[in-house]
């Protein structure tokens, strides 16, 4: 008896270490799913802009540009969300902190403008999501709005 | 009644004249068209491949990445359909050149990997499709397969 | 005449069918008319600068640098040119937001310097011309007259 | 008297070194009667190309796309007039080594395809021409063309 709870207890722990080598992902049908969220609300709002998203290793997994966005969002949608990603932040907080002063923040390789978030599964990071192309709290709605109607946050 | 034809011919002249002056374009619905035909015919051959697709002017519309996909062809699928784009023809065909002994066209800026494809609507080029994942060749067969499925070519 | 009629219609509801699926395009007489327009007008002043027009996809269609030109006015030019196509406005209105405390859209890839304006045909855009090589706001001066003087605003 | 003519011969010789420290330089007159001459060649074939000029520093003072260029040879054609004022010879010299063996010049950051030419007066390269648009042998006969047409080579 002592000998299967001893084995039982080892197993509990090599269990629970496996579990800390794995990682939460982000597929191809998540993204869609938060993607079809946030060009839903920009629809409704008459909004056009670019959906990016980043799996749980920062490396794109789905862009949509809606027709009519300014094409300089491309390459913007897609820096704000490595941004919020590589840093495990929403983008609105480097912007925050460079408007109350922080100006040396601009020297670092990020984009400092709302619209960038992480999406975060148990507490653990597994992707994010950059949204470009109208003023960035609007662009910042939409990422907002997009997580939550896909079960995020 | 020949006042009606004068302005039905007017119409028609100014008509060609503005047709001479735009081009057909690539929306975001059309290249979901064929982003879901590529899809479609990766899972039916039980391949992984990233789907990138520009517009008329050579800017990124669509990205999606299929599960399980190599993270290169993120960039090789962008690349493939930047030089079918750039230069109006399959990228297979500066691969066949190099084969064949054109070493020297390795010195431009081109990915002359088979998998990008150009895309034309009445003669004009609208766009082109990049696809990376599987083998080359295979790559193509998604390519070609995806542009048919979707009425072009 | 019925018949005639008839088919007019299906002209016209065609007609506008193929139009929402094109864009109007700047070509290389158009953007000729304007660069003439930007060195006479540089000319009149006694200012040297580099002129270049980038077409509604962004792509650069000419490039033009007066006798005695700071040689760094070769890349500004084509960013004014690019930030301006990319974000449908002058690249004066980035400036302004930045020096009335906006620091945080320094993050972006942006050339916030006057200088680059949009062109615009029937509310779309066509492309775009960036000028420096004189002060920004004399740059701004030049581009902003060859437009006007070329029939475009 | 014998100094007088001391003086005189110092002078000279100053005059030839001071002669020495300039170089010919290719101004926006001269690289637009080339480009004409280039463009006047094309159209008489009903070829479509980008001609770029670098002056006699290697910097960029002309770029023109005649319409219907593929997008990609905006960029060769600045690569063929870099890489011929770079190593002041034509590109196809290196197209040519290459094709006979020498592949280890693709190793080399040049563009190693017929079509960029230098330009030279009295012995000294004040600047280069690239082509690029059609076969790279139809970009060769266009720089040559242009070149012979406004007088140089």
């Amino acid at each position: 008896m002592k000998n299967f709870i001893a084995k039982f207890l080892i197993c509990i722990t090599l269990c629970s270490i496996a579990h800390a080598q794995t990682q939460p992902i982000l597929n191809l049908e998540k993204a869609t799913k938060i993607a079809d969220a946030a060009q839903e609300k920009a629809i409704s709002e008459n909004w056009n802009v670019v959906i990016s998203i980043l799996d749980q290793g920062g490396n794109l997994i789905l862009l949509r540009r809606m027709d009519g966005t300014q094409i300089g969002s491309i390459e913007i949608a897609q820096l704000k969300a490595k941004t919020a990603f590589e840093f495990k932040r929403p983008t609105k907080i480097f912007e925050n902190m460079i408007k109350e002063g922080a100006v040396h923040l601009t020297t670092m390789p990020i984009t400092a403008v709302e619209g960038g978030l992480p999406i975060f599964q148990d507490d653990v990071i597994i992707g994010s999501i950059g949204i470009s192309g109208v003023t960035s709290a609007q662009d910042g709605i939409i990422a907002e709005a997009a997580l939550k109607a896909a079960g995020f946050k």
